[in-house]
């Protein structure tokens, strides 16, 4: 056994899978994932802006592999028919609006989509447009779309065709407050604070990102619940619980490559604080069968998850002041978005759910 | 005019100052500080492990100045008589107990004591008990000693002779919703969650400064009401308000040498939300005579205020949910800890309150 | 196909390996290794300070993975046939000093030593003992020793059962230079100038490790030829070419967790200046067998190789001062630790000699 | 006494100074020098494409100080006539070639100025325009521009109209090897490599300065004599000594947002190496006037330096390869660009040489 796979193993399926946005720290993040993936054969990159160019002049790092020559297709001018010729699942780390716009005739050719944007994460096309300030071009596509938070969504992504996965701090809130929503311990309002690698911002340039105006510097910003995310964690938690949840959001820039921290607070009822030992057997049967969910006793750092597909919580009840604290610590680019889009394909796809997926950090 | 100063002009005031725990990061951050002072003139420098050595060999950045050769002195082994012949003022920059210990003799000796450490700021000595895991050495002396968190106490500071500084945590927190308390603004229980660099952690080795630990990691540490500087600020808010208000506090540490940001939540009484306009009028009045504090429009980064001693802030209304969210940003090391000292200190000596206070930070 | 190894194939071979040091960095990464490696099983772990505590205590990364709650055994105290039942491969990740005094029995009994550390790197005791301040323990096993640098002696690895592991600095120089020196183009003396990360100063806590005295520093260290790697690197050039060469050695300390830069300067004889396209192809036909050294055209940066053992090399000619300039970059860990080690000892077990081994980078 | 300034002197110069090129970290870094400077009023400022915006939506760590409501003027608009009636002096951080063009008109009207661009640096116009791709503008006014290296051109300074300021690689390199050059004892080549912070690549965005491409990484450019700083480092030392010297020079970008580290080897004929107290000697009588270059002990780090207008300069000697390796630590910003500037103004202007320089760096 080499950590809980069989010894030289002969798994059968093997998916064609295309990523488009392969210019972008998600796409890359992807590719490396992808091909670290017993069952992930990848046959298709393609972008905007760096269609034309090899792989490895985007991407240095990639410079000698037998990727690094293959050039990288232009997104807008492929067919639909050709992608799903060569795929058999797309990964679509894009801009918001265009997966909303091409889904209709990617889903027709056949292909499974799997979009690590925010085009079919919320299920109302005018919230859709307040927070993106768009139309929504496809929205007799949201009610089918299944949203890719796989701890909470097992078993409507079996067969997906269009999954949406979360954005990376839906997924590091969520997860740590969900079991406090659906054992109604976070009535009414929560208050989440986070703090995000750099690379959450992107790599278009930008005073969020050069690193001059960043380093030796952290700053909150998207206050007061302006941040796009806001929206699709109250939709979900909406869901679990037993009405509305207001989430307090405040999202930071700290100076990080990648990681990202949700400290989140839930406020029960007068009476009904739970104590340690029953928050923690709470977590634990939440997440019982979930190998990505690791419930730690000291609050974790986001060196602990970097590189992998998992997520640290940790617990704590204040009981003088009546809070429950939760701390989640992700890396933002693979549970907040590569890995999790995979482990939620894997899913869609009848394969192991966490086939190809990190578990040991690259530490330090 | 320099920026304010009167071009040329002569202050007949120069005062002696010791600094006791000089090798540590508060302790060169006092004498950078007290270096550019324009009334302070340097006569002393001790500490405990580091003394015999000479400055420049505990911080080579000071090799070449006049300075550098100095021989730190052992406060231990210094009697009050000899230090008090010396100093008019000594800046305490110690692990706590040493100042509670020590201070009868020192006062007596006729020195004004400007304590950066815990040993002063909780009047209950019970309270620093539980804290601090010590018995208070002088509780005697806590009715007489003046809280030096300056915006908020100036009138007590005017001749003081023992000075409890703020920790650095307090003054990002308090000043940020000091206002609002003060309005009644947030009714029983605050959320504040802050962000630290590393220099916070001081400059003992240990799991949360090595550089391989904390790089690239962020994390949430003292959860659930563990921190030490959480009595202290319910303290002040005490005072404050109209009753205690519960403070769930959660810092966290980041990746940089020095900042302090302070996220922190109210949540007003039904129906008594204020406006934007209004929030930003009851800061700018709350602060109208406070050069150290800058409102600013958008969410600070720690950046913009690094080696100075100011504080900005920013406010903001999530009317959605009910809240208001403030954000401060200061250097811990300056207004967090040597420059609110030195402010507090000008205050007590009958000095220009910002003398010596550097308003420019050093970007990027 | 999964970047080149054939998709799904079952290897018969299975290696039982221990990693002695567990606690360091180079400890750390070797598991990492380790467990994606298809050849091995990871069967003991010890350490010296560390033992008796779990995994998942020293390395907080590893909770929930089936390795955290693995004891760390105590190296001193386990008997060589013990280790000898419980593995075949013993990777030594040790503070000098150690492995020499305990091969004998290790390799009396019957493991193969795959040592990371220094006691086996130099043929001459009298230039260790200069070097390392102790009188070597077993100098009747330097000369059956291979120094396990896999691209200049990889025929002699073959069925090595005592590996010497190349320091990181001498990797990325010696890699660097070898095809130069060999050509007779870098006479009498060359100057390499190298960079490295935080982590290669260890994880004992210290003035050169502390985030604080690190961050936003940079500085030169063991100047002068007083650096022990320069008697390695002198060692194997003057096996490679015509005489000893002159290495003018100085490292550099950069704030970051990995990675490591060689810039290394040669100065042909007056005439025999190459054209940076002869250059190029000396390079190339040198390292043509070689899947982890990557000629790349421009400047490598660290972030390239990340967590990958590939090492990029670049060529210039600066045909004005008569003079070349090899730049190498590797992640120290990697290539300059565990990974080379992994990777030489796959040549001496017969295992395909990249088996585990990452080759794409954790970007960014 | 202040640090060696007569306590409350009273200056009776007083310069009105503008400062062109203010959105960038040199304008920025003359500014927080400017507003210290006690004969220094800061009367104007200017940029392009900033032109029209306040100082503190630029820069908004000027908030709340008395410049941050001052409106950025355009520089192409502004005649040199009214430029020249609000300023005495005009500091210019700008790109190059405008510098160039504009000089004669500026001269004209009186200004004295203070280029820290390119422009003037070269005496030969062909060499400029082979390193800046373009015709100069005013070959005339090269004989009469003088370069600002204080220390070593101190007497041509007094008086100046014209001072061409220089780059931060020749700074840090030609005062640590000039010592050695005018002794003879850098004898037809040295080989320098040299590191610096990421503020040495500017503020316009590009894949040089984004976060995510520079932390953690460190890499080589400008390789093999490509750099715009060789034939000025070149220029200066053939001045110095017997005939020309090459420089083999390759600077490298390591992730920190100031500092600067040249790491100069030189390689005196056999027989003339020099012992290390002679080469001590030698450098203290170089230097032994000047009080911003400060001989050290050991290997300096860029953070002892951090802010501050000095120079630490390390001298050793490897005399089993006859080799002399001298390391040198600036501020990239203050010795490197704006402090430098100002330390030639003040004595081109008749003023105390190190007025307004800090000495005292920002640790930690």
């Amino acid at each position: 056994m080499i950590d809980g796979r069989p010894f030289g193993a002969v798994y059968a399926a093997r998916m064609r899978i295309g990523i488009a946005g392969i210019s972008g720290y998600t796409g890359i993040e992807l590719l490396r994932l992808a091909l670290g993936h017993p069952h992930f054969e990848l046959t298709w990159v393609g972008a905007e802006r760096a269609a034309g160019k090899t792989l490895d002049s985007t991407w240095p790092s990639l410079a000698g592999t037998r990727y690094g020559s293959v050039v990288i297709e232009n997104l807008e001018q492929t067919p639909a028919a050709d992608l799903a010729a060569r795929c058999d699942v797309l990964f679509l780390a894009l801009p918001h609006g265009i997966a909303a716009r091409r889904a209709p005739e990617w889903l027709a050719a056949g292909l499974t989509l799997v979009d690590l944007g925010a085009d079919f994460r919320l299920k109302d096309p005018a919230a859709y447009k307040a927070a993106y300030g768009l139309e929504h071009a496809s929205p007799e596509l949201l009610p089918g779309a299944v949203y890719g938070l796989v701890e909470l969504n097992r078993a409507a992504l079996v067969g997906a065709k269009l999954i949406a996965c979360p954005g990376c701090y839906p997924t590091a809130v969520t997860l740590a407050i969900a079991p406090l929503v659906r054992a109604g311990l976070a009535p009414q309002r929560i208050v989440a604070d986070c703090l995000s690698g750099v690379s959450g911002a992107g790599r278009n340039p930008g005073p969020r990102n050069l690193f001059c105006e960043v380093a030796e510097s952290a700053a909150a910003y998207g206050i007061a619940g302006t941040h796009r995310h806001v929206p699709e964690i109250e939709q979900t938690l909406a869901e679990l619980g037993r009405g509305p949840v207001d989430v307090v959001f405040t999202p930071h820039l700290v100076p990080m490559n990648r990681g990202m921290i949700a400290t989140v607070h839930a406020f029960p009822a007068a009476g009904s604080l739970p104590s340690l030992a029953d928050l923690r057997a709470l977590y634990a049967e939440a997440y019982a069968g979930d190998a990505m969910v690791v419930l730690v006793d000291a609050a974790p750092g986001t060196l602990e998850v970097r590189g992998t597909n998992r997520i640290f919580i940790h617990v704590a009840v204040d009981a003088r002041r009546g809070a429950l604290t939760v701390v989640s610590a992700i890396d933002n680019l693979v549970k907040g978005a590569a890995g999790q889009a995979i482990q939620a394909a894997n899913i869609a796809l009848g394969l192991p759910e966490n086939a190809g997926l990190p578990l040991h950090a690259l530490v330090p």
